[in-house]
Parts: C-alpha cells; structure tokens; sequence
C-alpha cells in the first residue's frame, strides 16, 4: 500500500479564564494557542515505519514485518473508536517496553503513534511511511501540547489511509478538512489522548482539532505566552483549592462564582468583538477581566512570586496578565492590543527573558488541524521536519 | 467655676476586614488601634481658655468673657446631644473665621473644642481652663484621628463639668467610666464629628469610646500599622469601586459577598479566641483571612503597588498583611503573632522604613477611652502634653 505525503498542523490549547474553577462545574474559557505542532508524512519504499521526534531527540524506525506480528488474526479495522482496543495496547506496551512507572514523553508519543497506525491500516497492508513532528509548544506545560500531537497523528494518519481525503487544492497554502472528517479526526485524537493521559477530558484535542474557543466563534488576539519555568504540580494545587473551599466555603465558594462570570462575560465580549466593530473598550473589558481573575487565582492560593512578576512587568509597559493553567508558576498570557507597537512588544519580551522566563508572541483563537502546501510551512519548522 | 485636673486618652480605629464591602451593606470589622490620642486639661485662674495642638503646631487662647459673649441669652445648657445647635455653629464658625471651603484641621478641631466647652459650660460660669492634645495617630490616614480627639474632649470636659465624676481612684494608673457615662461621652463625641466631618458613620467615635471591637469581646493581637504615606482619595476609590460594581455585577457581587464571609469568619475566630484556649490554628485562619481579603481589595481595584510591596516584604519574614480603611495606598496592617521574636519585628520596621513607610508596632483591640493618673503616662507623652 502506498499514502500519499502531506503535511498537518494543530494549535496548543491555553486556557483564558477559568482554570481551577471548572474543577468545581464552573465554566472555563479553553482557546487554541497558536504555538503549533506540525507533522511531515511521507511515503517510503524502505519497508519500514520511521518516526522522528526533534523535540525530545527520538527517532525510532521498525520493519513493517516486526509491526504486523503485533496483530493478532482477529482484529478488525478499527471503526469504533469510542473505546479503546486493550488487546492491542497490551501488547503494545510490551513492544515498547512500557512498565507501570514508566510514562515519559518518548514511550507515551511512541505508544500513540503505534497504536493509530495499526488500528487504521491493520486490517489491509502496513504501508511503509516515516512520520516527522515539530512542536512550537514546550512539553508538560499545560498547553495540549500532547493533544495537538494526537491530533496531527490523526489527521494525517486518517489521510494517508484514505478513510479521510486531503482536503488541500492544488493552489491553495492550508486547508482544513470539513466537520465531518474533523470529528473523525478528533475522536482518534482522544485516543491518543487517552492513551498518553489515561483520563483526559478531552477538551484539549477538541481544541487543537476545532481551533478557535469550543463552540464560539471568537476574534484572533495577539498576545505574549510566557514560560516562567517554575516548576509545579496541578495536582497539589488542584488540592489546594479544594482544601480552601472545604475550610471556608462561604468565602471561596463566592470566588467560584465571580469567575463564572468572568467567563462569561468574557465569552459575551468575544462575541462582541465577531459580531460588531471592535473598539478599545472591547480590550479595556477584556484586560480587567484579566486583572480581576488574576487577582481571584491569588485568593485561591494558586499564585506565585513569578506571576507576579510577569504581571508587574508586563503592567509597566500597560499590557494586562494572567497565569493560564494550573498556576503555581507555569505559564501565563499577556493580552496585546491590535495597536500595541512591536517596540513595546520586542522590549517587554526582553525584560521577561531578563528574568529568566521564555517567552513567545503570539495568538489565541487562531484555526484547529489544517493541511499545509511545504511552501506554506515556515523555513525553520521544514527544516525541523526535513533536515538537509 | 474651678475644675478638676485630668488626663484622658482615646485610642485609634482601623479596619480589619469589610472597608469598601461595606458601603454596599456588607459587615467591617472596626477594632480600636491602641495609637493613642491623650488630652490633659488643668484648671487656670488666667481667665482664659487655652488649647495646645503640639501635633499641627497649634496653641490658641482666648479670654473667657470673649467667649461668653458667643453665648446668646436664650441659650440652655445643652442636655439634648441628638441634633447640632445650629445657631451656636455659626457664631462659631464667624467666630473662628472659618469660610464654607476652608476645612482644615486646625479650624475644624478649634470649632469642635469650643462647641464642646460652650455647651456644656454655657448655662453657669465659663472656667478658665487649659487643654492640650498629643496624639501618636497619623491625621487624615483613614485611622479615627479625629474620632480620637472628639472622645478625648468629650470625656475630659464632661468629667471637668461634673456631668460624670472622675472613674481614677487614688491608687490606680488607669480607669474607665460606667455604660452609662460612655455613652454620654459617645453622643458628646459624635457631635465633635459631625462638626469636623459633616456626615460621620458614628463607628470611629464609638470604637474610641468603647474599644475593641463593637459589639464584641475581642483577643488583644500584636500588629504592625504601617503608613506608605502615598496619598489617596478614599472619594475617588469608592467611586472606583462603585463602577466596577455597575460594569460587572455578576464578578464584583460575590466578591463583596466573599468580603462579607471573611468578616464573619474572622469575627468568629475572634470570638474564639476569647472563649478557648488562642493555639496557632487561630492564628493560621486570621492570617488566611487577611490573605484572601487583600486580594480581594485587589480585585476591587483598591489596590496599589505600594501595598503589594508591603505584602511582600512582610511575607519575606513570615508576616501577613492587608491594606486598612480606603486603600490606593494609605495604611496597612501586618499580624504579628504572640511567639514572634522581636527581633523579628525590629528587622521587619526597618524593612519598611527602608521602603520610605512610616511604621509602629502597636496592637488593636485594646480598651476605648480611659482617665490616666498622670505616672501612668509614658514621659514622652507628658513631656509633649506639658513641656517643661
């Protein structure tokens, strides 16, 4: 069996506002980050599925031979996808050598991979083909950068079987596939997710496949996502805050219900913004949200000196941030405004990488999964993708 | 007429939680500051009335058959305290040469002292006193300065006219009048206020009255009252406030809802402390509360980099900080706890006072107005009261 070479891409995933509330059935505003993860699939002749990931210095290869012994005489092609097939991840994780502990980067990416290609081409021919992945997004820091991984592998893995079409016309830079297809493509993203997380909510893969906020149109904002590299545990401040509601819940449970309407006027006002002329009060609203929820993650507990920083720093060049995620550290976005001038930009990113933070400019509410021409691929990522 | 000697003093009020919340019906808790505003009176045969203000470099005389010519021959001794005697006012606002727009401390706390003294002396001989006033409050920093003062005159001109006997015996240093007496003082106090604020609550005289906290038995806590000494509108804050409140009412009601929970916590932690043994869980909540209330003020936008900084560098050495009364600047207040070292405390000072703050290490809680015998006043207060 021979595919067809393409080339796929999928956002990263921040969260606006929300995060830790929507632990406790509020509601959080996910959007899609426009840090991507592309993926290059390219028919080979070698007799061998090749995967290359830069990011975290893997490439593995295997002989398709090696690769149907995994498959056992019964299986089926793998039309339903609401479940995941344990049989096949049993033996996968023997393969890859997986025990009980061992969950890092390199074996969970392996492990998605393998199982997609198997369930999709298992029942015909392995065909060979090498798999290349490139993320803009840092690993593990709450950004879906997992999820836009699976959701590359779908999306391209779906094509190259033929179970969707390559949605790119001859002309055309990107394209994306049509709602159905990205359903299809989204339902084996969250196996993938599945397989990586265990029990993920599937809210990232969602958001790299759609793009965009979930079910809202919503304009593209420029802004500064910002790594201040500190270390912390979602799940201890997870934690946290449920201690802090358990002890005082007349006090926090309020909080919890100001950033609801954080949220929610937030959503009003990006509606706004699609469906009517966008004025400086638009991003005055947005940027007191901004402070108001900051200061509301303070009362939960799950601020942090380096957030702080980030947020003074950015304040005394007027620009307006947040912690996006777990908090503790982490990460945080920094709204831009259409007018902010890229000398003012340029000179806060210097100061946030004066205080040792990384740091990266650009958009959230941008597309889902799209296809790519190479011509339309930046040189750097290509060069990623493709070395020479 | 001869009048007896005494020395009084009234303490300050700060805010522990609720200020802003409750302009819009939510709980505060006042307590008592125990800064203290002293007053000494002594009775002269100069035939005059002499005041000395040390704090606002203020020493006034004028001769009593001058002063009883602002009496006109309808006038009663004023037994009714509810309303102003109108007419009295302005003869003494003529009298004192005060215009509508000049308010200022010295013209407002002359105009209170001789409200006082002519109401309660006008209907029988006029006595040749002096009085002089030494407070350890800061004025116009949100701290019941003024309250102080008008307890002070309340209590020492109503002792001096026989309307509540002197409370000292012989032996004591301290002692303090019956239920009855204070609430005289209270009314007596309250019109000092409404003389020098126009429209007072009526909390920061009776928090100098009674101390404490009203309504409420209170522990004595250590703290460190700490003055930024950058200037703020509480007008303008409020304001602020208000319209944060109109903008978003979904976000900025609970949060005042929140506030309200705080109160009431810290209200029965407080309670606690005087009915069960005072552990360090006690402690632990007050400074939770004092935690999630300052950001609160900052979700409110009362905020101010100042009193982050002050935050900061008392959390550097453990210590829990909020704002006090209006915010955007002003006062703060820093927990200390019974086992902090005072070694701990005096590096905490110097911090602050290395920002540019203003800091005294006092305590809140502590008793309302009381009579002094004059050994049991610190010298550097008599000294200021009679300088030698």
């Amino acid at each position: 069996m021979h595919v067809q070479h393409c080339i796929v891409s999928a956002p990263g995933k921040a969260i606006l506002h929300g995060e830790h509330a929507v632990v406790h059935g509020k509601v959080a505003l996910a959007v899609s980050l426009n840090l991507r993860t592309f993926l290059e699939l390219k028919a080979t002749s070698s007799g061998k599925v090749c995967v290359d990931l830069p990011n975290i210095d893997t490439s593995l290869s295997w002989d398709v031979s090696e690769l149907r012994m995994l498959l056992s005489a019964s299986l089926v092609k793998q039309e339903e996808t609401k479940l995941l097939d344990v049989e096949l991840l049993r033996r996968l994780r023997e393969f890859v050598g997986i025990t009980d502990g061992n969950l890092d980067t390199r074996s969970m990416a392996t492990l998605a991979f393998l199982y997609i290609y198997l369930s999709l081409f298992g029942s015909g021919d392995l065909p060979s083909l090498s798999v290349s992945v490139w993320s803009e997004l840092p690993t593990g820091a709450g950004l879906g950068s997992s999820a836009a991984y699976s959701v590359c592998l779908a999306a391209a893995l779906l094509t190259a079987s033929g179970a969707i079409p390559a949605p790119l016309k001859d002309s055309a830079s990107t394209a994306r596939w049509c709602q159905e297809d990205m359903e299809l493509i989204n339902s084996w993203a969250f196996q993938g997710e599945k397989i990586i997380h265990g029990n993920p909510s599937g809210v990232d893969n969602a958001v790299g496949t759609w793009g965009g906020m979930l079910r809202f149109l919503v304009p593209l904002l420029r802004i500064l996502l910002t790594n201040t590299k500190v270390p912390r545990s979602t799940k201890v401040l997870v934690a946290g805050v449920k201690d802090k509601l358990n002890k005082f819940p007349s006090i926090i449970n309020p909080v919890l219900d100001s950033v609801d309407a954080i949220s929610c006027t937030c959503e009003k006002t990006l509606a706004e913004m699609t469906s009517e002329p966008i004025t400086g009060e638009h991003y005055n609203v947005l940027e007191e949200l901004i402070d108001i929820n900051q200061t509301q993650l303070n009362v939960m507990g799950v601020g942090h000196p380096s957030l702080d920083t980030l947020c003074r720093v950015t304040l005394a060049r007027g620009l307006h941030s947040k912690l996006t995620g777990a908090g503790g550290g982490g990460c945080g976005i920094t709204l831009l405004r259409p007018e902010t001038d890229s000398s003012v930009v340029q000179s806060t990113v210097q100061d946030l990488r004066d205080c040792g933070y990384e740091c990266w400019e650009t958009s959230i509410g941008g597309p889902g999964v799209q296809q790519h021409s190479p011509t339309s691929v930046k040189d750097e990522v290509m060069e990623r993708l493709s070395p020479h």
